[in-house]
């Protein structure tokens, strides 16, 4: 059996693979990166565990990406950041899209077990944001 | 060597295969439809020659197929209509996706040549539309 | 109305923007192009009035593209070349995405109606290919 | 910090959510599932820490879904089951997805750490399997 933090990490992975093959390759124009940021994120929230996404596609990297005859370019990692948070049974996961070294990573950024952040299994962290709102942040 | 009206044709059945491909499977609800409406619309829109788009979710298809203990269900063609207004070289293509028989038919409605309906080799038509508006309809 | 050749053409697009807007961003390398590509052609032939697709994915693009730190990349159209007949009520279509000037254009190629090539009213062409085989070129 | 565990957890959720969001719509019969399934595989096998995916299309299921007009129908995950088997750091995690209760799960079905089966902290277990081929079951 797993974990409710592990089951909460493969949850959180869910989620990200969904929301890259998903959406990867759409058009997208600096006029288009809105609508098309406000639509990953409430796609991905319908899924289960989903608590918050965050999608920032940005825009002097989608105009640097443009193909100039045509007036837009395709969907990558490397124009957008991802924030997410999910909660599962108690552990709540947050995970971040950026790029790095040229690359986009996909990295789980926090794993909070019930107010004990980290591994799991450590102390509670008085400084452990507990607050369910919508900020994938929070 | 294709006619003008041959290759309009071609790339409204671009951009109808591009829509339905890129977005087949979204995760989507009754309250997620309205930003997946809008960002499928706006990202065919970037493509070239295509004037107009307009995607209809229908909420009440969406409501019977939601999978009731996760409350989402996932895009298909059953589950909207989809209308495209294409130009190309003074010819205007109007599509349509919508149910018939049960299944999600992409259609050509309209090819109109400079004015000329039809065939692209008919004779004017005094009610054709000209005006270059973003009503798909139009 | 359109006519057939015109309904082709559509026909034929639709089946572009499918193969292109399914598969784009498929994590691809030179000892998995072999398998997509047999999966993309019999995926895309599946489509009504598709006789034919054949899709190349060049490994020397392919591993030029690669990012050496994880020996893959992701689909797009510059890594591959696709060529497809469509046949419709007697129309045959041949299509074509390659590079041009940096980017992949997909293009019509020919357009026959039932032995008279070009803008489908022009005169019989003695060299047009009727054999129904599976070579999209045929 | 995530620990190894949750980590590859969560690098087996990516591939689940990448494989099915990719692939989800792809027009499938029984005459294409055999290279849509070795196509699904060897796309996920390139991504970082995966070691192995089976995907089994059930073609009695797409017989029984196909549109008989045109013979074929829509990939989704009630069509297939998919086992996977992801290493990260020396922790071995499994993965499937199977029918239950009518909708398609992406299940955890063992996380092994070191040898230490189960939550990750427990006793080593004399029958965890640690040949590392290409059986996503090993």
């Amino acid at each position: 059996m797993a974990t409710d933090a592990q089951q909460a990490c493969f949850e959180a992975g869910i989620k990200f693979g969904s929301l890259y093959h998903q959406f990867a390759g759409t058009p997208v124009s600096p006029s288009s990166a809105r609508s098309l940021e406000a639509a990953m994120a409430e796609a991905i929230e319908n899924q289960p565990h989903c608590e918050a996404v965050e999608v920032t596609v940005h825009d002097d990297r989608v105009a640097d990406a443009v193909d100039h005859e045509n007036g837009y370019t395709e969907l990558t990692g490397s124009l957008m950041d991802v924030r997410m948070r999910i909660a599962y049974e108690g552990v709540t996961v947050r995970t971040r899209m950026e790029m790095e070294d040229g690359y986009p990573l996909m990295k789980l950024v926090e794993v909070v077990d019930g107010g004990r952040p980290g591994s799991g299994d450590a102390d509670s962290s008085p400084d452990a944001d507990s607050s369910p709102d919508a900020d994938p942040n929070a």
